[in-house]
């Protein structure tokens, strides 16, 4: 039984499918697995990808890599076998150097070398702000106290976080994100975060824009409530969050990797769908 | 005018202070700058701690101090020309060592080398909880990163904190404190820290029962209401209360080191003293 084409059957999504005209989907976990080298793709998901372009569903890919430049990252993804350009893909950097630009911002940067050069064209002496993101090795004692003690010599401290994830698997084990350094600093500062990238509503909607819809004519890749809540209406939210719901009841609660499999199995043997994928790190 | 004495004239204190039986201080920041080498003792204060013993109060010392045993510590307190005795001095790694004790807990141990002496006799194969201290250098992402994973291995993550601290000043500069990577940990493990040291009732209690007094019968070392609520009944909060509110406003709001110093000399004139010293860093 391909267990993904018995959930929509059985929903009545495909029809709710219909006014659909666009997809956000996820990445890292979602399309593929990250880890030495350029990580490997989630079986099925590489022909998803090629059939959701063939259909008329716009489509984006949304991330919190913060690793890479998006010419970097977007390379990496080809190498892997997907059919992706750097336009259709929205990570946290260049959203953040809209926002530096817009309020006439100089950031100190706390982030992975691999980041730098996207920030290449942006003043940063005298800063007064701080950006941090998925730096890794870079949240070294030394450097998260520089950073602090940037924020702390501002009479408006800034900190931005590109996104606030708490913690990823790599095939070396699990890792600390940019989350819980940002919860770090936020405590040192008695201040609260700015947080661009995924589940900000001002991210999804810079990519809303980009593609000139409404967040209730798009699917996103997520289907827990605080990234759905960040996006769409509450009419898409009851609609994420019964099939969802109904993935876990199909599963008895357990959704696993291998249900994603099956689900990517299905997209591409469908002609039109209206995509949900999950996230397998958040559901396992 | 010696502005400690005429605070004291001015609002029934000496009256109040006839209750009192025991004293308990704050180390660093009240009796001493920490800095390179053994730091520097704050002028008056050794006098202070003199006139303290040779009156009929008790006197304990508290103290946050994690980046060294209890005996190493002491020893240079006394090497600054401190009449102080192991004994008399209560920091958080043997508080924490007993509540191992008594809940048959193995830490792993995130502290500073300085420490691990102070843990030789603790089992700690097998860890089922995390103790963090201020571990400066080795507040690194491998670090982090291990008792991360070792907290979010366990079926019920027990994390440990030796203080709450965000940061602390050093001669080249603000430092990061334990308290900030404790809200990192907490954040990526969703739970809650158990703090040893002060503010903690608990610590305070043990502190209180070496001294085999009550919380009403001792007048703390800090003023502010955090400290006080976990140590004194409502009674003495407001005896301590208005004593700071009393500094703030003699002195516009403004607490300098020169007041604390004044504060020192006015006690070591005076024959019998319910004192209360100000921690410099918090009100500066």
């Amino acid at each position: 039984m391909r267990r993904g084409h018995f959930v929509m059957a059985d929903t009545g999504w495909p029809g709710c499918a219909k006014s659909l005209k666009g997809v956000i989907l996820d990445m890292c976990g979602v399309l593929y697995d990250s880890g030495e080298g350029d990580g490997v793709a989630i079986p099925g998901s590489i022909e998803a990808v090629r059939k959701l372009k063939e259909s008329d569903l716009q489509l984006r890919f949304c991330t919190n890599e913060t690793q890479a430049t998006r010419e970097r990252f977007v390379a990496k993804l080809q190498r892997l076998g997907f059919d992706i350009s750097a336009s259709e893909v929205f990570p946290p950097a260049p959203a953040a150097i809209a926002v530096l630009k817009e309020r006439s911002l100089r950031p100190h940067l706390l982030v992975h070398d691999g980041l730098l050069p996207e920030f290449d064209g942006v003043d940063k002496t005298n800063p007064n702000c701080v950006i941090i993101g998925d730096a890794a090795e870079h949240f070294s004692y030394q450097n998260l106290n520089e950073a602090f003690r940037v924020l702390i010599g501002l009479e408006k401290p800034v900190l931005f976080s590109l996104g606030q994830g708490k913690y990823y698997k790599e095939t070396d084990g699990l890792k600390l994100d940019v989350g819980v350094y940002m919860k770090a600093l936020e405590y040192a500062c008695d201040l609260k975060a700015e947080v661009i990238g995924k589940p900000s509503p001002t991210f999804f909607q810079s990519v809303l824009s980009d593609m000139g819809l409404q967040s209730h004519e798009v699917c996103q890749h997520r289907t827990h409530s605080k990234t759905c809540c960040s996006l769409n209406s509450s009419d898409n939210n009851v609609v994420f969050m019964s099939e969802w719901a109904l993935f876990r009841k199909c599963h008895n609660g357990e959704l696993t990797r291998s249900d994603l499999v099956a689900f990517y199995h299905d997209l591409s043997l469908s002609t039109r769908l209206g995509l949900v994928t999950i996230s397998y790190s958040d559901y396992k």
